[in-house]
């Protein structure tokens, strides 16, 4: 018997849809300066909000339970990237107005993966609306639509913390106050923050002649997608298009944007030691220092060649570091930006990416992947069985930062890391299998391997065709579908997505 | 305070290395039949002999603790593919003369790992015997030296229970009978019978016509390294060197080297429920039957170009079938035989060759991997999971087979198949670092990977230069002592090396 109240879920979506209308002002507003696109997005408005009208007559909005509440996420995050694509159906986009294009689109954009099938990358052939709206999806869903919700309609917060432990990374949430609605106020104020102080310093470059190509629209366009960890830019040659200054402000921007935001509240608050002994934090940046190291000697001594987009890095000291710390930056975290084609290097620097690539941000920042602090209960429960192998008859709890990790903790994260592992090799698999079905598509393993860790990880590019100059474009469709299921099965972790295949999650 | 009694542990490892002697009477005895290398295995019988009695007047020959077990374990490990090199060290062995090469090769061999650093592959040109002696070093090696003193010396059985948990794969041991010699000499038993069996039938098949090149030497020399999941073979085609009528009769046989040999006492005991409804055993013949029919199709419809060993599979259903079903069972279970030169064939059906070297063989079998009845564990594990995502306050325990698993196991399984997964990426990362250190090596990311997965795995060949007719000759040679170190962890199942490591192991 199907006991879940679906449609309190349905209706408390159809909500979610309705505000989305509101999201829709900023291209509208940006189609008005531009004199572009002005139709599309009233249409789209329209549409969305018919459609979110709609949703919410299903059912009464009452509490949600906690089944609810997942149900409530994982529909909200089904809905949300399909009414995305309504301004890709209406508009002149080309490629992406085909409608698994466009969904593949509205995917990588929410889920902040920023992967393409987009034929050429331009504001001009796309006009500055449709690509501003494309940039908005990677903000609007960095930090969680509903995280938002939480925030501004405390009404739908009598479950928040469950609603935000579904949609937010990471194994756990950082209560910051009692009452979970400001805690999602703060993380979304600290999100906004940086994104303005972002676009403050970008200009600011911009107007001291430093970066000549980075107007008010890149800046914003830009600020829309570092923050979210998400990847996409409105220029083809992503962050090569732009001045070495620019590149060395959007590094530390990038490495932020991968960080837990609630240790920003510790920072605010003067508890410096909760923020700079954080175990997580230090491992996060002990891991780009490392990995940066590692790729900036294999640069400098010629791992890779001078690249049109990159320049020469052997024997070039600042180029060196630059590729290496932004590269790594850029993909250890998922965000996908790139300053030079990774996808043309040697071989032995392109697997410490794809290496890098694994690794992912952290709990209760916008990006990606299995998350710093899983490899750190992972790596310590392992250390731990070491130590009860010599020791049978020891019980030795894993501690993280002076907390002991709950038992069942351990065991939840090790499922986690395991089936994240599996799924992605088994798509990669999948992905493979796909396109051998196509002979005019060749796929090397590199290409495959990186197209499913690169979607479920929501990082983006990966290699070969699919390099951070490149596009999914030449996939075929059931490729494309896989991978939007990956995005969006590894935005939201897996778990409260798969636990709705199950009967148990319908029968009480 | 070291409170190990090391010398215990060393002067046990000496008796091992002793008896070794009594296995090179082998080659030897081929050696005096081919009138070759009588004075090399004189003199490294000698050597072996002297070098295991002075390490018993290390230490008096107590009983062993469990720790004194583990680092006996761990110490044979280490000693054993030393002694083995003595052979190709004093031969005319042209490649593995080289120090390096031949620890390659010899742990290679004892670990049943069957990758090669030897030039060409030629009884001719190597002799008889040491080419041998390369095949005993595998099935030695297979079930396991200690498993075998366990069985011939019951004096040591003391802790023989926890000295089998060591050596021998998988989570743990199914006790057939009360007495672990018992146990070990039933394990021992039907792994000769096998043995005997391949032979016999790989010579009727000789004298009835059906495999002209499978002559005495050539039959003894397969069953040495078939029923381990070694790999060796004295023919530089493999098993492409014969007729399709052996490549047939080879494919059961590796089946059976990947299964619980403790299965096959339920079979003689007429317990046919015990194996048949064996889930591991239902799973392992499952995951075989599924992976072939995927990559025969793959092949039928032309993924893999018509090869001069292998011949032409698009179209030609015989073919297309065996080269699948043998592939499948020997990359599958960790054999490493081929009939076909998989490195050149399609991206699609390699990748599946490469999925498959991750499954593994058996618990109690010879195969290496992860093994299967881990993945069995780790898949129901997290079904759990989902479960008591979606029943928070539902306690369910794991069962497989309808016994219930201890959740200190689960956690122990979880751990070691990351461990694995973990120690194959880094490994695979090493690998590439140390390629790109020479510039005349240019790995491919494929060669990278299935370099670091068939050491671990004990698989041996890989793709690209690491081809099933490739060889490991051109790797630099720390990455030689980084392969030899994976291979020799990944035959004792990691943990019981790795906890030599802790400093819990040395202090109380
Ligand atoms: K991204
Ligand atoms: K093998």
């Amino acid at each position: 018997m199907v006991t879940v109240e679906w449609r309190r879920s349905v209706a408390l979506t159809g909500t979610v849809v309705k505000y989305l209308t509101v999201a829709m002002l900023v291209p509208l507003g940006v189609g008005v300066v531009y004199g572009e696109d002005i139709g599309v997005f009233l249409l789209s408005m329209l549409v969305t909000l018919a459609l979110g009208l709609l949703l919410e007559r299903v059912g009464s909005a009452g509490d949600l339970g906690p089944r609810e509440a997942l149900l409530f996420v994982s529909l909200s995050w089904f809905l949300i990237p399909l009414v995305g694509t309504i301004p890709y159906l209406f508009g002149d986009t080309g490629t992406i107005a085909h409608p698994v294009n466009a969904l593949f689109e509205s995917v990588s954009g929410f889920t902040t993966t920023g992967a393409t099938v987009m034929g050429t990358i331009s504001v001009e052939q796309h006009s500055h609306a449709i690509m501003i709206w494309r940039q908005l999806t990677q903000w609007l869903g960095g930090m969680g639509i509903i995280v938002l919700m939480v925030a501004i309609f405390p009404e739908v917060a009598v479950n928040g913390a469950q609603l935000i432990e579904s949609e937010a990374p990471g194994p756990e949430l950082q209560r910051l106050t009692p009452r979970i609605a400001e805690t999602a106020r703060l993380l979304w104020l600290f999100y906004l923050g940086f994104t303005v102080l972002y676009v403050v310093l970008l200009l600011a470059l911009h107007y001291g002649g430093l970066a000549p190509e980075m107007g008010v629209y890149d800046a914003v366009a830009h600020a829309f997608t570092t923050l979210p960890t998400g990847g996409f830019s409105p220029e083809a040659d992503s962050i090569a298009a732009f001045s070495p200054a620019v590149q060395w402000l959007v590094i530390p921007f990038m490495i932020v944007a991968g960080t837990n935001f609630a240790l920003f509240y510790y920072l605010l608050q003067r508890e410096y030691g909760s923020f700079f002994e954080n175990r997580e934090f230090q491992a996060y940046i002990g891991a780009n220092v490392v990995v940066t190291l590692v790729l900036f000697v294999l640069l400098y001594l010629g791992s890779a060649p001078t690249l049109e987009l990159g320049g020469q890095t052997q024997g070039v000291l600042e180029n060196s570091l630059r590729q290496a710390a932004f590269q790594v930056a850029s993909l250890l975290n998922s965000t996908g930006y790139a300053t030079s084609n990774f996808a043309d290097w040697g071989t032995t620097a392109q697997i410490v990416l794809l290496f890098a690539m694994f690794i992912g941000g952290s709990a209760g920042s916008t990006g990606g992947g299995v998350k710093i602090i899983r490899w750190l209960v992972v790596l310590k429960s392992i250390r731990r069985q070491l130590f009860t192998t010599a020791n049978p008859n020891a019980v030795k709890p894993v501690r993280l930062g002076g907390f002991v990790i709950d038992e069942e903790v351990i065991k939840a994260i090790y499922g986690f890391t395991l089936l994240y592992l599996l799924l992605f090799g088994l798509s990669a698999v999948l992905i493979a299998l796909d396109a051998g079905r196509h002979p005019n598509i060749e796929l090397t393993t590199l290409e495959a391997v990186s197209a499913s860790v690169a979607t479920i990880g929501n990082i983006g590019p990966g290699f070969g065709l699919l390099g951070p100059f490149g596009s999914y474009i030449d996939f075929p469709w059931t490729s494309k579908l896989l991978m939007s299921f990956l995005m969006l099965i590894g935005r939201l972790e897996i778990i409260p997505v798969l636990v709705l295949f199950t009967g148990a999650f319908w029968r009480r």
